[in-house]
């Protein structure tokens, strides 16, 4: 990848499968079209830049927030949407491959949205499409556009990405955002806190990719929190657990409470949503409080990657 | 509430939870506004007054006729609409608060409409969201759009909204639409038919609640056909009776048939849909039969308070 | 039908239920329209020619290909569409009837496209719809934009239609869709192959309409093809089949496998789809393969009916 090429020209009918295939320019590319494209997201300001363009959202798994983001985005730039029904998914799920699929929808739209239980999918469908596809989530896979919009949340929050403290908290083994979230802020020399129960640490394979980043691991999250800039929640589910009182017992130790934050002025709480109990809405109107802003950063950063990607100026 | 201030302004990013939350002004207000925006709901004329808005249509529970004509009401002004569908609707609810869900959809969009199988639903909904919250229909709570629609039917189909003679047939205990448009009725001096079997009498603190309004209450359809100007039929639900066959007795007993109809020419029969069997489709093409007009009136109605709430000029 | 009148005029407001409603001529017109409208079908072009129009899609049955591409032509052309979501079809299919809801529902839109499970439905909502309906498929009935989008497939990839030689291979006892492209080829004088097991041989009272047309008929795929232009496969479900051994051998010797095609250098092979097993994918990147485009010629097809039915000018 020379670089002296501008990033949008090789983003031309790209497909957006991994964080693994961003350089950092081009993260950087795409949070600053996302930074000006945010009066729009916010509905104060008006364009028609996708008029006539069509997405088409492929989900086999319901996700309403990424969904309705890449929904908003393309339709507060003029820009229309094609949805696939539960029904239909379902029936299509039993009836035909994913490559026909695909093959035949990509001919009905200018760029696909892609959720998918099974690991690869995005990037089978990539081959098979005539427009881009863009992974929204593959089974244990990526989920580029949700890490794209973390690293938003905090440079917006924050002011900078580089060299940043990162608490990554919860299930560091199966949740596939805190995986390609690691990744990314390693590229920008984040300090990186791994804190989960010993059942769910980071795999050996992810924490190796992470070179550029400075590790630290633990179990207890009271121990990072003075040290931190962002705590990012996960989820812990109970179905990883064999016995349900030690998952009782591990959620209730994971649980973020206000009283928790106090010491750390200059924090702030992130979590991709939906959370259940690992974060008190007693949080919800405190300054350490981002994850509801966090949720509404999809729309500018979904709006930046579908501009360039549809090569459309706004 | 001043009566100096424009309606219009009192409007600004309120949420439209209950019939009680209008007075007879604001009321008149919104029906004026639909009067003038008929030829662009029948597609006769055009605008793009709403274009860049957009509504997001949360149905917890199916309502077609609801959903789609608050969908036609923003489209035919140039908005646009984004929609959950049946699966996310079912995977939300089990997955996350209302609160949290409001919280993040009230940042894709302009206006939220709601439904839910929750009495108290939009009440709770509209403490969260940034943006106007318009309840569609919440348990046995209330469904003000539909009452605003079946005055609107009144209105321009029998010329005035005072002192009219209107007799409410059918389940009057449970038909949370009858209760709102006794209300609202009672604002205008109606004179009210409270008509139903023993079993599904209109509950005395609704009643209570009908101070404008002259009431009668009988039990025989055909007692008061000869009075009334409106003949308001909701259907007699199977599940509220213990025993089938003194279901079928009184079901019946409130089917309305054109014989019935024949002694009284200004009579119109209105229903708020969908029916089964208590209007005999005979009466369908017959001057008596409003409820598809009344059904269409659903979009200008609906195009009224999007314009007025969103601030628009048509 | 008078000879004189221009097509476009017999069209307007007019429903499409079956192919025996067009003449030839109207057929040609619709072609041609299509293609004139090929480029803003592929994105190439941009119109508002429907701007302001509403198309609502009522499927009691999922069907993504067919609805999705009546989407998109009604978007690529600046209009728009009210979508029914699988819950909602199966509330209505338990609490009202057809009439009703077609009656409410034309009230919200410019024109419906009904996919139902029951043979006659499109006719029946034809009676109480207030603007144009579209038979997307009714049961076993007809499904008329199919085969306007098959006759194009053909026009476009062959150059003409009048007397093409045109295998139909498959299940042609229950499919719909062999039926009506039968008695549409025979209009342009056609030499039709009728390719079927013995159990699914196409009805005699199918075979007696198609007057027009030179019939052969054979059990055995590989006699016809170096005589044929078309190879138009279907699918042999299953369930059609008293004995699973017997279907197996069946369907296996009715899979179309690239060394089949060696001999005919001009042959094409088409399909409805979904495909299951019937063509081999092998087969999809060789010049034979022409049923993903055929997929993608719904869109022009169907937004020539649009505008025509419609009145707008592109």
């Amino acid at each position: 990848m020379a670089g002296d090429e501008p990033p949008l020209a090789k983003f031309k009918k790209r497909h957006i499968i991994s964080m693994r295939d961003f350089t950092k320019e081009e993260i950087d590319f795409i949070l600053e079209v996302a930074e000006r494209l945010e009066p729009y997201a916010r509905g104060e300001r008006r364009s028609n830049a996708l008029a006539g363009k069509l997405l088409a959202n492929l989900f086999f798994e319901p996700s309403t927030r990424t969904r309705m983001s890449f929904e908003t985005a393309m339709k507060r730039l003029g820009g229309d949407v094609l949805n696939m029904s539960g029904v239909e998914a379902s029936s299509i799920a039993k009836g035909e491959s994913l490559a026909d699929t695909v093959r035949v929808i990509s001919k009905y739209c200018d760029v696909i949205v892609l959720r998918h239980p099974k690991e690869g999918a995005s990037r089978l469908a990539a081959e098979f499409s005539e427009v881009p596809v863009i992974n929204a989530g593959d089974g244990a896979g990526q989920h580029p556009t949700q890490t794209l919009l973390d690293l938003y949340t905090m440079k917006k929050e924050l002011g900078r990405l580089e060299g940043l403290k990162v608490a990554l908290v919860g299930d560091l083994k199966y949740g596939r955002t805190v995986h390609s979230l690691a990744y990314a802020l390693s590229l920008y020399g984040a300090e990186i806190y791994l804190v989960s129960p010993e059942l769910l640490k980071m795999p050996p394979e992810i924490k190796e990719d992470l070179r550029g980043a400075k590790i630290h691991e633990t179990s207890d999250v009271k121990e990072v929190i003075s040290d931190v800039d962002v705590l990012y929640v996960t989820r812990i589910q109970r179905e990883r657990f064999p016995d349900p009182t030690e998952y009782l017992k591990v959620a209730g130790s994971y649980r973020i409470t206000p009283d928790m934050l106090e010491e750390n002025e200059r924090l702030i709480v992130m979590h991709p949503l939906p959370r259940v109990d690992e974060v008190d809405p007693e949080i919800d109107r405190t300054k350490y409080a981002k994850y509801f802003e966090q949720a509404f950063y999809g729309v500018p950063v979904r709006m930046a990657l579908l501009v360039t990607l549809l090569e459309a100026e706004v």
